[in-house]
C-alpha cells in the first residue's frame, strides 16, 4: 500500500488542519468527506481536493476506497462514529478524546481487534519532536520532584456562555468542557512523563452550562506529586514545570512547546535546550506516525509503537473517569 | 510614648533584618539582644547599637527598659518564648510562623488581652504597600475564577539534608518545613486576598528527615478553587496568577512582588500595573505598622487593625492545621 486512502468526518478547523497535515505528509490520498449537510461536505470537499462528499453516513462508511477516517466530530460522537468506522473494517484516527467512558475504550480496543484493523487517539502533543525531545530530558532527570502542567486558555465561545448560550464545546451534551478539551493534553503529558499515578485528587470549577470550565488536579505518585490545571474559561499565563534534583525545567507549553529551559534551582542560571523550529502545521507529526503503523500493521516496531499509544490512552481515560466521577 | 524599646530574641539573618528596620523607620530604640550564648549576644549589640546584652533569659524578660520583644528564634520556640514575653508585660512581634498549633494561637491571644499587651505575628509581606496595592486590584475584580500561588525556592540547607545532616529549617524538633516556611506566605496572601475557604485539601511531600519538603494545596471557596504550591526542596519561577473574568493578574511573586501585569484573557493583551521601586529593607513596613499600633493601643484605628491581623492570622494557622493533620 503505498498511500492511505482518508475519509474524514467533521468539517471544523481540526479537520482542515488534519487534512493538510495528512496532504503534506505525502501518505495519504483524500477520498471522501461526510457532513450531515452535503453542502458543507461539497464546499470541504472542493477545497481540500477530497474525491467525494457524502451526506450519506452509511454510503461514506460503505465507501471502499477509503481506508483510514479520522472522526472530529463533537466529542460526545467520536465513540459511535469510531465505532461504526471499524465496524465497516476501516482504520479510525479519533479526535481527543476518543470516548468519554472507560468501558468505551475497551469496547472500541476489542472491537477493532476483532476487525484486524487499527484505532488511534490523536493526541497530537505526545508526536511532536520537541516534546519527544522534552521526553528524553526528563528521563535523564537524576530525580523527580514533582510536576506542575498548566494549559488554560478562555474560550470565545465562553462569552455566549455568559450571554446565556450553550455552544457544544461547553455543552454536556456534546461531551464538551475544559477536562476533554485541554485537560487531557496535561494528563497525556503528565502520564508520558511519569507513568501511571497511584491516585488521583480532581477539583472541577462547573459553570453554567454543567460542565467544568477549569480544574485542577492533583496526580501521587509514590515519591511525589504532580499538579495538573487546565481551563477554557481563564487565561493562565504560567509556565510548565519539571523539578528535577537541583533543577527545573521550564515550559512555555504543554502543546506545541516553543521555548524550554533548564533552570539551576539553587543558582537560577538558566539554560535554553535547543528545540526544532515550530512546524507549520502541528498535526504532520500524527498524520506521519498514524500512516506508519496503518501501513506496516504487522511491522513489529509498528506492533510496539501502537501497544505504546493505546496503553498510554487507556491510562489517560482511566485518570479522567475517575477525575469526571470525582466531579 | 516616643520610641517603642526593642528587645531581640535570635541573632540570625532575620532578626538583623528587622533590627536595621526597626532602627530605619524611627519609630523603636534598641534595649536589648538576648542569645544563649553571651558572645553571639555581645557581638549582635556591638554591631546594632543595642543597649544590653544578655544570656539569662529571665533577666532579659525582666528588663523594665524594653517595651517590645521581636522574638525570630526557631519556629518551635516562637510560642513559649512569647508566651514568656507577653507574662511578662511586654508586647510580642512574633516571627511567623507563631504558632505550630492553634491551641497555641488561642492562649497566646488570650493571655495577650490579659496581660494588656499586643502579640503580633511578623507576615511581613502583607504589610508591604504592593501586596496592598494589589490587594485592591484584585478586590475590584468583577468576579474571581480562582487563583495559583507560588513560593517556592531551593535552599542549600537541602543539600545538608541529602548529605545525612539535619538542618533546623528541615527538622521536625525545631518546626521546621517548607509549609512553616514559606507556604505560609502563600495561605496569607490566599486568605487576605479571598477569605477563609470551605475545605482545604493538603498534599505534602514528606523528606527523610520526616518534615515537608514542598507541598500543594487546594482551597475551595463556593465558586472558586485557589492552589497554592511551596517548596524548599525545589525552585519554582512560574509566576502567581489570579483569574478574574476575562482577565488575569501574573505577578512575579508573593512577597516582595517586583513586576504586576493584568492580561486580558482574550487578546494576551498584557498591562503593567505600576508598583512602588522595591524597599532597602522589606520588614520596615511591618516594623511600623507595629509601632504605631503598639504605641497607640486605645486608638479606634489600631483596634481596627489589630483585630484585622489576628482574625487574619488565626484563619491562617486554622488552614494550617489541617494542612498538617492531612499531611
Amino acid at each position: 500500500m503505498t498511500k492511505l486512502r482518508l475519509g474524514t468526518i467533521g468539517t471544523s478547523m481540526i479537520t482542515e488542519q488534519f487534512v493538510e497535515a495528512a496532504k503534506a505528509s505525502g501518505d495519504y490520498t483524500y477520498q471522501g468527506v461526510y457532513s450531515r449537510h452535503i453542502k458543507k461536505a461539497n464546499s470541504f470537499k472542493d477545497r481540500y481536493g477530497a474525491a467525494k462528499a457524502y451526506d450519506d453516513f452509511e454510503a461514506f462508511l460503505s465507501d471502499d476506497a477509503i481506508d483510514v477516517i479520522y472522526v472530529a466530530s463533537p466529542n460526545s460522537l467520536h465513540f459511535s462514529q469510531a465505532k461504526e468506522a471499524i465496524m465497516h473494517g476501516k482504520h479510525a484516527i479519533v479526535e481527543k478524546p476518543m470516548i468519554t467512558s472507560l468501558s468505551q475504550w475497551t469496547e472500541l480496543i476489542d472491537l477493532a481487534k476483532e476487525k484486524g484493523v487499527i484505532v488511534v487517539e490523536a493526541a497530537r502533543h505526545i508526536f511532536e519532536p520537541n516534546f519527544v525531545k522534552l521526553t528524553e530530558v526528563i528521563q535523564g532527570f537524576e530525580g523527580i520532584y514533582g510536576a506542575s502542567l498548566v494549559y488554560a486558555k478562555y474560550s470565545s465561545r465562553f462569552d455566549n456562555v455568559l450571554a446565556g448560550q450553550e455552544p457544544p464545546i461547553f455543552s454536556t451534551k456534546f461531551g464538551g468542557g475544559a477536562v476533554n478539551d485541554l485537560g487531557i493534553y496535561t494528563v497525556y503529558a503528565a502520564l508520558r512523563w511519569f507513568g501511571k499515578p497511584e491516585s488521583v485528587h480532581a477539583f472541577s470549577q462547573k459553570i453554567s452550562t454543567g460542565v467544568d470550565g477549569k480544574g485542577i488536579v492533583i496526580l501521587r505518585y509514590p515519591d511525589y506529586d504532580v499538579t495538573i490545571r487546565y481551563g477554557k474559561i481563564i487565561t493562565a499565563l504560567a509556565s510548565s514545570e519539571v523539578y528535577g534534583l537541583g533543577k527545573t525545567l521550564v515550559l512555555d507549553a504543554i502543546t506545541g512547546v516553543e521555548k524550554a529551559e533548564l533552570v539551576d534551582a539553587r543558582t537560577r542560571e538558566r539554560k535554553t535546550i535547543e528545540l526544532d523550529e515550530p512546524s507549520e502545521n502541528p498535526l504532520i507529526w500524527e498524520a506521519k506516525a498514524f500512516a506508519d503503523v496503518m501501513k506496516n500493521p504487522d511491522k513489529e516496531e509498528s506492533k510496539e509503537k501502537l501497544n505504546d499509544w493505546l496503553s498510554l490512552s487507556h491510562d489517560v481515560h482511566e485518570v479522567l473517569e475517575t477525575i469526571r466521577q470525582q466531579s
